[in-house]
């Protein structure tokens, strides 16, 4: 059991667009993903009903990016922090694509595009996937903390809920549609609900850094492999404190990521510049940041193998009343560079 | 696009459980329950945690009747109306089985039935995975309405979101181990996100009917079969109001399901005894009669092919607030018997 799942015919992400708002848009990636709001509004009146916005629109650039149309794709993966994933739902869920809704917390990528993979695998008929993950700070801030307009204090381990989302269009990499250059995924490992014993909901990379543990210590058991293997061990959102705790974890395990590892939580800001104390978080963190960093430089061949681990805290602001703590968890999706193109 | 997926190595679903609170209990399917807490407690002291351990003790039955341990299946898919569906993530996903989380709303079963079987159909590495899915009235009532303390006055549309759970485990036909007689997955199709411009989060139904009528016109439609082909339509939960509707939105195209349909949610109550109002609802509605009534029929051969769709409503309590509609959705599976047993 718990085995590392290959794809015979890898999974190619034919198409991918990122979306941000205004803190994100001036943090170092700032000028990589494809569009942003500075007012965070996406043109919409409520924070809730702007995140749709965004789930809308950056799974309609992906769709124009590739020249196609919502009635090409045939399934839709997507999941948010909302509650009841509305933003997913009433967002790209919207344009009447068969639809799965999801939730793994801030891990939706990953478990989306584990999913998506597994359902183009499973199904000839199906010839298109998407998946879409989107969070937005200041409707998470007034779901699971306060509303900004409270002015509430934060601690020096909480996470900023990045105002972001990812699509991503996929298909069979034997399609003959399939650009050869694209990005694969040729292997996935589904994360399991760890408990971390945490139950400080403004620490949550202490509560997902457990499970990335386990799922890296899981892939590289079962498949012999090592991290040299690797150009990147890709992380969600760690953010500072649950990468300092993931190293450890692993250096307790004999494996060190030294030079590998990157978080996308901590590439998404400055924190010299933007007030975010340990860094990104959310389901639009890890997606946006894949989406806009990672997949370019392995379709430009700079990257040839990456691991990317999306890292979720399954926390429920009820059961922190109730005294529970919070479960981790990160699926693991194995990454490849395409088969041509980018070579010089 | 929309298609059809067909399984050409059926799924088999080789064991199952139910559990049911007081109301469900003294309903006419009581008997069929494979547990009952007559204090809709199972030994917690909140709502909230009580519904997690009803979500682990159903799996854990499932388990035992096919003499397995957790540590036999591969992958779990889980999902309940909790925020952050936490009731599956700390309830069974403790088992520490690799976890998919869904949101489907009280369609949750039959996504997770749907994706549990295309992970089976992709990865021949996967032997075994399970589905649980439950809901908890109390739970509920506190999370999307009000507590029940206060006493609220209940519409006529309204429905009862049951306390139950249902748990499935899932293989390839093709398995040595699965029995001949259980009942299969032979295909499944999507549901689609649909407006129903229903603002009232007191009548769910009629938010869930037109998903369900675009499901079942869109199976029709695509495979030229007719309701004649199936002893049971069965939809999880619209209650009678959403039967009333879908039964119109059908016959306004063509199609009648007079005599074959049932739905979950008006099988589980007596309206004379309980005072539930249109009929029952929630995650742990579809999926406890599926478990109960449903597939014992298939396994006794009384039922040969039922097309099973389980109906959500995406409903969140701050877009209801913010004016927005309800997106009602319905994924459909197509169940037959096994192959041998059964037969007089």
């Amino acid at each position: 059991m718990r085995k590392v799942i290959r794809f015979s015919d890898p999974v190619s992400i034919y198409a991918r667009a990122s979306a941000v708002g205004k803190t994100e848009y001036d943090g170092p990636l700032g000028a990589l993903f494809d569009f942003h709001d500075g007012t965070d509004r996406f043109g919409a009146d409520t924070w809730e009903k702007s995140e749709e916005s965004l789930s809308l629109a950056v799974l309609n650039f992906a769709l124009a990016r590739a020249g196609e149309s919502q009635d090409e794709i045939d399934l839709l993966f997507a999941g948010d922090l909302q509650n009841q994933c509305v933003a997913s739902s009433s967002g790209c869920g919207t344009l009447g694509i068969p639809y799965c809704g999801l939730y793994g917390a801030c891990s939706t990528s990953g478990e989306g595009l584990l999913l998506a993979s597994l359902a183009l695998a499973a199904a000839p008929s199906l010839s298109r996937a998407a998946v879409v993950t989107t969070s937005h700070n200041a409707a998470a801030e007034r779901q699971f903390r306060l509303p900004l307009e409270y002015g509430g204090q934060r601690s020096p381990t909480a996470q900023w809920t990045a105002t972001a989302g990812g699509a991503f269009l996929l298909c069979r990499s034997s399609e003959p549609f399939a650009p050869p250059s694209a990005p694969r995924i040729v292997a996935c490992l589904p994360g399991r609900a760890l408990d971390s014993g945490v139950t400080d909901g403004a620490n949550m990379g202490a509560a997902m850094a457990p499970a990335a543990a386990d799922t890296i210590l899981r892939y590289f058991s079962l498949t012999g492999e090592s991290p040299s293997d690797f150009d990147r061990i890709v992380t969600g959102d760690l953010g500072a404190e649950g990468s300092a705790l993931l190293s450890e974890l692993l250096r307790d395990n004999g494996l060190d990521l030294r030079g590998r590892h990157r978080d996308c939580g901590v590439l998404l800001f400055d924190p010299l510049k933007a007030d975010v104390h340990a860094g990104g978080s959310g389901c639009g963190c890890s997606a946006s940041v894949l989406s806009a960093l990672f997949l370019p430089a392995l379709e430009r061949k700079e990257l040839r193998r990456v691991l990317f681990l999306a890292t979720g805290a399954l926390m429920s602001p009820s059961c922190l009343l109730q005294g529970e703590s919070i479960r981790g968890i990160a699926p693991l999706i194995v990454l490849e560079s395409g088969k041509t193109g980018g070579d010089k």
